[in-house]
């Protein structure tokens, strides 16, 4: 069984493990929800304060120029680009992730006119399910939502299919969807392609434009720790960014927006799927955290993501198998997002007791333990500690402060 | 000719007057675009650096709960619902003005679905246009914008018309459309009304539940000073609320959202209007924006806003009238918003002069000069003052600072 002295080691031996100084930690906690809303940096503080202080208390509507407002959603975008493998200039920051859905969504089904299907699996995160039967229900001509299991997927993509609409990494299990292979079929068909990246933005290599994908959104507020409900973001292929119009278009989208012309005129490139106004103080923020990412190697992050969630399973079956913890997905991490679930009927009251002692990891009903690692912030020795609480929970053991402050003092 | 003494009097008797030490303005400056972007009240800053340092940055995921967010859009739409005149739970905020448009008229046309015809004016803001032209078009069954003459608009609901949708004040002309009026020609002809109250919520008394209205929706970043594109409001008149669904729905409007189901199932109530996530520090920053308003009449209010409305044009038109300014809109202001636009075909040049000398206005093409007036934080002084500036750009003057600064130090 591995040793704290040997996370430790691990530790040291992590090319990342600096990265952590650039972000404000809550002390005496350890965070594995960076899967659900990260954790602050350092450079959000001071850029949200610019942005109030200055850019709207004392600047105002000039800001709008003078700091950057309107070229912020495109800018942002950008740094996004490559973290998920898509082209400069084929993302853009606005909105919700389930409003950029509903954009694409709409954009694609009206280019398959002829096609009625929606193709999802159960595996996908339940609001995305929710736009699309929100706008099929709208339609009310035929259209329809299919959900099949994830397996399933490679299969049901057929010639009746207009979208296929799949989350790449599941906010349970964390397997990954094969983009490659489902992007090829999906083409194959003549269907369109959109992927969800929700769960892999900031967690895993980006792949979109090797994967020739149509479509791809995803929020900004996980491994991006853009703040809570930050902008999400949009992708569309450079091949199709002036093909494409979704039914929810607005003045960011209109070619020229100051002309104030009665007609909508969409504009070039990505910049059509922006909408309206965007919340500035939530952008500044998200732009702050992006810069985080500028010196990060997305391969070597996800080597770590992945030794992380190793380590974890692994100790955790060691150490808690015999209490009825068992791992909820598989164990190629290769294959796998940045996050662990682990399976118990006492799920919810054990993750209760695990945030009481400041091990933050979040339920999922109705018998999930969700435990997400970010590279960029969490450490091997987290990962160990973490592990060390539970199997104490578990054992019904009384939390021993002195102990554990011994064992925080050697690292 | 009023003197600036006189504006003076005025100010000290000005029961709003004390309203502005609520606010941080900026030095040297006369802002009169608060119309556009509000200024930023004190409470926002404390707010939002709470929002960050201890909501974000210390309890993390756990303030969801913990510091009310999930609850955020409802109480800040309770908020609001008094300003406009909506009854409680009937407003929301979520979103962009524009994203809430979209949900509102899909809902609308839904529920119409016999009739074609989406009614509007020329006078209305370009981008609400866009969002019915996309919608329309996106339908590719028949639907269209049709777009009168703001006089024109009575006449123009007839029983082909699904949704009647107006904003009430003219962004450029401040003509404030009767809402009573016109939205019971709406539902004697059958047709659905939305009201548009960007340029009306924070600056004349609201009256949705009074005139009956179905649907309203409204920016948030203007007269109620929630910052930098803070997120918009959206009203459902109660009888509608559970008999209407938008196209885009999303997972903070289902009835269990945390049960992760696969079906769409719509909350009771206005909470099926809210779709994703979202942006919390923006969100925070208005929360605490329209506290500000707890102790405003909005009777007083107008008033207030009239009386500006009334000494600007009429200050303007004794001393600049003869340099070819003329006022654009009517001036009866007890039928208009809290703004006045001037004509000049060097409206442009001329705004710019001002803006360079720190009266901040905003220029609308082709030739038109906007100023508006905040009644919590503008006051007659600050009226008298830009008609000066104003006259001696006209006049070709330099500005001269001493006097001016003698001038600022009687205040």
């Amino acid at each position: 069984m591995i040793t704290r002295t040997e996370a430790q080691a691990m530790d040291q031996a992590d090319k990342l493990a600096h990265k952590v100084r650039e972000f404000s930690l809550p002390k005496g906690v350890i965070y594995l929800d960076g899967n659900s809303l990260g954790v602050l940096p350092l450079a959000a503080v001071e850029r949200v304060k610019h942005a109030v202080e200055i850019e709207w208390g004392r600047d105002l509507i000039t800001s709008w120029n003078k700091h950057g407002w309107f070229e912020l959603p495109r800018k942002a975008g950008n740094k996004i680009a490559r973290l998920i493998g898509a082209a400069p200039d084929s993302v853009v920051v606005a909105d919700s992730i389930s409003v950029n859905l509903f954009k694409v969504l709409s954009a694609a089904v009206a280019k398959r006119p002829g096609r009625k299907i929606i193709l999802s699996d159960s595996g996908n995160f339940p609001s995305d399910l929710y736009v699309a039967q929100g706008l099929a229900s709208f339609m009310a001509d035929g259209h329809e939502l299919r959900v099949v299991e994830p397996e399933a997927v490679m299969d049901a993509i057929t010639e009746d299919v207009a979208v296929v609409m799949i989350t790449e990494t599941d906010y349970r299990s964390a397997r990954r969807h094969n983009m490659k292979e489902i992007t090829a079929q999906a083409h194959e068909k003549g269907c369109l392609m959109i992927w969800d990246l929700a769960h892999s933005a900031g967690a895993v290599p980006g792949q979109l434009m090797d994967v020739n994908a149509d479509f791809a959104i995803g929020c900004t507020y996980k491994y991006l720790n853009g703040g809570p409900g930050s902008p999400a973001f949009v992708f569309v292929h450079p091949r199709l960014q002036n093909e494409v119009l979704p039914a929810l278009v607005g003045w960011w989208g209109h070619a020229k927006p100051f002309a104030f012309g009665q007609q909508f005129e969409a504009a070039e490139g990505i910049t059509r799927m922006q909408c309206g106004t965007q919340p500035m103080l939530s952008m500044q923020a998200l732009d702050a955290a992006l810069d985080v990412w500028a010196d990060v190697d997305m391969n070597e992050l996800y080597a770590k993501a992945q030794a992380m969630c190793a380590l974890f399973t692994e100790l955790a079956e060691q150490r808690c198998g015999a209490n009825g913890i068992s791992l909820f997905g598989g164990r190629d991490f290769s294959t796998r997002g940045s996050h662990v679930c682990l399976k118990h009927e006492q799920s919810y009251a054990i993750m209760q007791a695990l945030i009481s002692r400041g091990v933050i990891g979040d339920f999922r009903a109705p018998d999930l333990m969700r435990f997400g690692f970010a590279p960029l912030y969490n450490s091997f020795v987290d990962v160990w500690d973490a592990v060390e609480h539970l199997a104490q929970v578990l054992d019904g053991k009384l939390w021993d402060t002195a102990e554990f402050r011994e064992r925080k003092a050697v690292t």
